[in-house]
This record gives structure tokens, sequence and C-alpha cells, in this order.
């Protein structure tokens, strides 16, 4: 990894413009998508847009579902790494929700149709394949969710006492991961992280989608407040 | 409103006819809607579907505007019918915010494309008409949201002690209504308002749009655990 830092590849004029290209294959998949839901990713309608052939454009993308695999691992990066930066900025357990859950609203509005993407309706027909780097960016925007949760555990724990939570509440994947990622953690933990995740996708969600901004002027002060409870309510403070 | 109750108008074959007809063209507009976005909600293409001419069609509805009114009255309808009735069941204000929140989720999950029409992304170039039934009907979901609140407030008020919401913080039509509806209220209830309705849709979106089973198979159990929590936070018991 620091060799590559020190001395990265020189970059062909031909690989520049191949990823110039699929950057803006990209960007107009997004932009149809806005325009026209998520049905409207088409490889098809992209080339003629670029004036490319039909053919062209498979060379970039063989599929409408290789398209769709890359835009989503894309977004889940993008996110991820946004929300983790801003996390990795404090060091108490509340502070770093906080972080977490503003960098997460302002991701969101600055890449609307990447939220649409990831948290919308599903492409019609998708399907991801198994494995690889669209899951795993997933992933770890979950087992990210489930990490600021096990932070706060010691504290958050002792409102969730009455907790009915099982680990056959969860799917086979999501308990196996939090199972080797966080050992102590107990199911009601997990569940805890899933509703934190519902929580903070509330007022951000309605506030994409044109919901909140004609009823408040500030939906950031109401999106503040909304953090500032929910880290009180793990007996912490932001 | 007695006198018709037991005196309904007998309703002409002809009359018969022309409400199924408009309920047939509502239907379609929802399923086009769900297979294609909303931009995909267009009288023409319902006209084709059903065999009728565009003149036929424009008969019912004249413009596009006004079938997606008509939707959206209907579906907000639906709606508060639906949590206002199960919140009426109860007259704790605790089972009331439960009752409201869990009709809320069986509404959302029996009507997934209403959900998306009034959650979701807006229609493309749709300009909903001053005054009008649909936005009474989303007032009357506004106010009961509120209302909720209300209720709650005497116990809920000392959990905000913090807040610095102001009535400047929201646009005028909520804070004429909220002040004209519950003047006693100070704006950090409204507020506390505008963030149960996050709270109670974060959970109910991500489970509507499909990215809450690929986690959990019991959203029921996690939605529940929060509207707990959320009235437990109010002082308040379910």
């Amino acid at each position: 990894m620091d060799a590559a830092k020190q001395d990265p590849p020189a970059q062909s004029r031909r690989e520049r413009l191949r990823a110039e290209t699929s950057a803006e294959i990209k960007a107009i998949a997004l932009r149809l998508m806005a325009e026209g839901g998520p049905s409207a990713i088409s490889l098809r309608a992209i080339a003629r847009e670029m004036g490319m052939t039909a053919g062209a454009i498979y060379g970039y993308y063989p599929t409408r579902d290789d398209l769709v695999t890359t835009l989503i691992t894309d977004v889940y990066t993008s996110l991820v790494d946004a929300v983790e930066a801003a996390r990795d900025t404090r060091s108490d357990p509340g502070g770093r929700i906080i972080a977490w859950g503003r960098a997460l609203r302002t991701w969101a509005l600055a890449n609307p149709e990447g939220f649409r993407l990831i948290y919308g309706d599903p492409v019609p027909g998708y399907i991801a394949p198994e494995g690889g780097r669209a899951p795993e960016a997933e992933h770890r925007a979950c087992a990210g969710l489930t990490g600021l949760v096990a932070d706060a555990w010691p504290t958050a724990a002792a409102g969730q006492t009455h907790s009915d939570a099982d680990w056959a509440d969860f799917t086979p994947s999501l308990a196996a991961d939090a199972r080797t990622e966080f050992p102590d953690l107990p199911p009601a933990a997990v569940a805890l992280a899933l509703r934190l995740w519902g929580r903070m996708h509330g007022l951000v969600s309605l506030e994409v989608y044109g919901h909140l901004r004609t009823q408040s002027h500030d939906p950031a002060k109401l999106y503040e407040a909304e953090l500032r409870d929910l880290v009180a309510s793990y007996g912490l403070t932001g």
C-alpha cells in the first residue's frame, strides 16, 4: 500500500480516457435515474446520449447490472468514507455517533441520487452478484453502525434490559458478521444498531425527498435535536 | 351529515360505471408508478391500457395533475383514516402514539405505492393546486401528529427543556395551523411532532423500500421496540 502511494503507476492517455468515459457513463446513469426512476437506467439510452455505439458501451459495462453494481459500490464507498472520516475526528462514543449522523445528512443532501440508489426503490430486475465489491461496501456501512453501538454499549445496555431481541431475528449473514466482528455484543445491541439506522434515516430521507422543507425552514436543527436525544438515550453526551 | 347517512342517494347505473372507471384509472396510475416511478403516470398511457380514447379519459381527469391530486387525496385520506381509527381505540397518550405508529406501518406495508406517492419522489412537474382536498388531507396527517405530542406534552416537556426551537423555524402555514389548533403548545412541541414523524418514518420507509428485510426477519419487533422507546422518552408507557 505504502509503496503504491509513494510511486503511483503512470496512467496512460488511453487509461485516462477510459476512466473519464466510465465516469461519464455513471454520471448519466444517475441523472437518468433522477429523471425517470431506477427503471430508466439503460445502457442503450446512455450510449445514445453519449453518441457511442451499443457495442462500444458494452466494452465498459457488459450488462446493465454490471453498471448498477459499480454505481452501488461507488455510492456506498463514498457514503462510508464520508461518515467514517467524520466519526474518526472524535474519540468519545457519543461524539462519534453525532459526527457520523451529521455526515450522513450532509452526504445525502450532496448526493441525493446516490441516496435514492441505495435507500430508495431497487433497480427493477437488478440481481446483485454474489460477493464482490458492492456487498463489501454495504457491509462496511452496516458494520460501522454496529460499531457505533458497540462503543456505546457500556452505557446504552441499561436502556435495553427489556429487549427481547434474539439472534434468530436477523438474517444469517448479519448475525454471523456481528458475532464475528463484535463477539461480546448481545443481539439486543444488533437490534439497537438497526434502530439507530432507522432513526437517522427518518428525517434524512424526508428531507432528501423534499417533504421536510414544506414544514420546516431548519431541518438541520431538527436533526441535530434528534441526534442529541439519541445519544442521550444511550447514556452519552455529544 | 346524519340525514345523508340515513338516506344515501340512489346511485344510477351511469354514476356507478363512472365511479368504477375512475377507480380503474387510479389503480392503473398507481401500478404505472410502481413499475416506472412517478414520471410514468400519464393519462395517455392509462387510456391506451384501458382501450379508451384520450378524449374519453379527459372526461374523468382533464389533466394529469388532476389525477395526481385525486390520488394524493385518496392516499392521505386512507392513511389518516387508518391511523386515527387505531389511535382512537386508546385513551392514554402513550397508547395512542403506539397505536398510531403501528397503524402507520400496517397501512404502509399494505399500500406501498400510496406510501411512495406521498413520501417518495414527487411526481415530476406536478403542481399542487392551492387549497382543495389534497392539502386538507395532508394537513390532517400533520395535525394528528401534533395532537399526539400535545397529549403527551405534560410529561414530554421535561425532556425538551434544552430545545432551541422557534416559531420562525417552521413554514408560516405550519406555524399558523399549530398556533390556531394548539394555542398552548410551544414551538418545542411542534419540533418534537416533526421528529416524531421522522422517527416513525425511518424504519417504516426502510421496510417498504425493501432494505430492512435483508437484515432482519422481524422488522415488526424492531419497530415495536422503537415505538416503546419513543413513548418512554416522552415519560409515558404504551
